[in-house]
């Protein structure tokens, strides 16, 4: 049995959302136990409860030896706001855990990833479980935490590390204290509803502040809003764009993103969790 | 006579600009020349001609002794592809010269400012000359560059450094070899059609990344798209919220922004040229 709590460090789901998540555990993982944190349903703002809501239901996910997995519910923005104070309060039990999760919540994963604190992954969340499209996506993670390995990203050799971002996320995150290191990991980023204009500048952000990685790999740039002007440049000359100047090998594109075909994305070199 | 070349760093002017800011000049400011460079008017997808065709231009208005000023002509986006290929073909022309703009051309003064290349001089720009409210706001440019220091931002004090930018532009350009020392300045910011998530997420990396700063001031934060929810702080309670958490001190508002308000702000310690 592996047991996974959720929790929302960005924004609130709803308990439809819950509901669906659990349908699906029931009908078709039964070897997993999903447990969804109440802070997952709280309002404040724009926030999924305030930072000291969201920060002490992280916490006490992560802190708590019965649970095996801490599953983020769903991103939007915010789980930057209480990233930093909760590395400080993780004890033995986060460390051995596995974090999963995207978009907004690579800040979490990012500073876990620098703090080394248990195995952080890309992968599709909770939110997705009420749309036949997503349920594919939210299947890819439970069997992977299965031990189910045939939904991860197939660039993914076992020899070189990768971590996986959104890439407004990422590029917040450079230059701050809870940058991780990366240097020579393959760096694969995704971005959704962002105009090609910004997708350039956060390129350009990221091509003078990354350290020396092994290589960028684009995942799927959706929802671009319509300009009053076309950019002139396709996502992908946009990433070979910057990576050239950068000195950065580009390697191609990589199957994740906002979309249900997004991949799992074991950051460093995990193997798969056994499952129990 | 003060000579003011002008040419387009990021997106282009139409000659409709143009001719308004020469009818202004003419009309009002007889002690100026402006002279507008082809470029100006040169279109390449989103920016104003490509790289090299702005790179050229800003140089050559740059490096020409006979200009005292150059002015940009618009913001929107682009002077950072162009602004490190500049600085290492800046000449001793351009170390006497003034640079004027803001918005995305702030990329170039802080490339210039890190440089130490000329008066950078954060002011509104020669698009908004088309519009009766915009016109006061270049009036303000002008007058500052003949010796009229009225239009200079209040809080300035003369004896504490001080800069202004865009918010993104100093997230996008802070921990990138372009990023000046901002140490013991005052450092104005203010954003224009951005969700107010996204300016929380803004503040969130400069309080991750500016170095140990005199203050912040906030300018005018405009045109915030409506969200599917309300954020749930103000602007500045976002800004009061980042710089409690990263020990900056703030200092109130700037009247700088996209706004016809938007004061001139000398970077540095800078006193008005004399004029000539």
């Amino acid at each position: 049995m592996t047991n996974i709590a959720i929790c929302a460090p960005a924004t609130p789901i709803t308990r439809d959302h819950a509901r669906a998540l659990k349908e699906l555990v029931a009908a078709e993982f039964p070897q997993h136990r999903v447990h969804f944190h109440e802070q997952c349903f709280m309002q404040a703002g724009h926030f999924a409860g305030d930072d000291l809501a969201r920060l002490t239901a992280f916490v006490e996910c992560a802190n708590d030896p019965d649970f095996d997995v801490v599953w983020f519910a769903k991103g939007g923005y915010g789980s930057n706001r209480i990233a930093e104070a909760a590395m400080v309060r993780m004890n033995a039990a986060a460390r051995a855990k596995t974090f999963v999760g995207f978009s907004d919540c690579g800040y979490l994963l990012a500073a876990l990833y620098k703090a080394g604190v248990g195995q952080c992954v890309h992968g599709s969340m909770p939110v997705s479980a009420r749309s036949e499209r997503g349920r594919e996506a939210v299947r890819r993670v439970m069997r992977w935490i299965g031990g189910d390995t045939s939904g991860v990203e197939p660039s993914l050799d076992g020899t070189t590390p990768a971590v996986a971002f959104n890439l407004i996320t990422l590029a917040m995150v450079a230059g701050t204290p809870m940058m991780p290191d990366l240097s020579g990991h393959v760096v694969m980023v995704e971005e959704v509803s962002e105009h090609l204009y910004a997708v350039d500048r956060l390129f350009f952000h990221l091509a003078g502040t990354l350290p020396r990685i092994a290589g960028l790999r684009l995942g799927a740039i959706t929802d671009v809003p319509e300009n009053y002007v076309e950019f002139g440049q396709s996502p992908e000359e946009i990433a070979r764009y910057w990576c050239d100047r950068a000195g950065i090998r580009y390697l191609g594109r990589a199957e994740i993103g906002h979309t249900p075909a997004n991949r799992v994305v074991p950051f460093g070199l995990a193997s798969p969790p056994s499952g129990s």
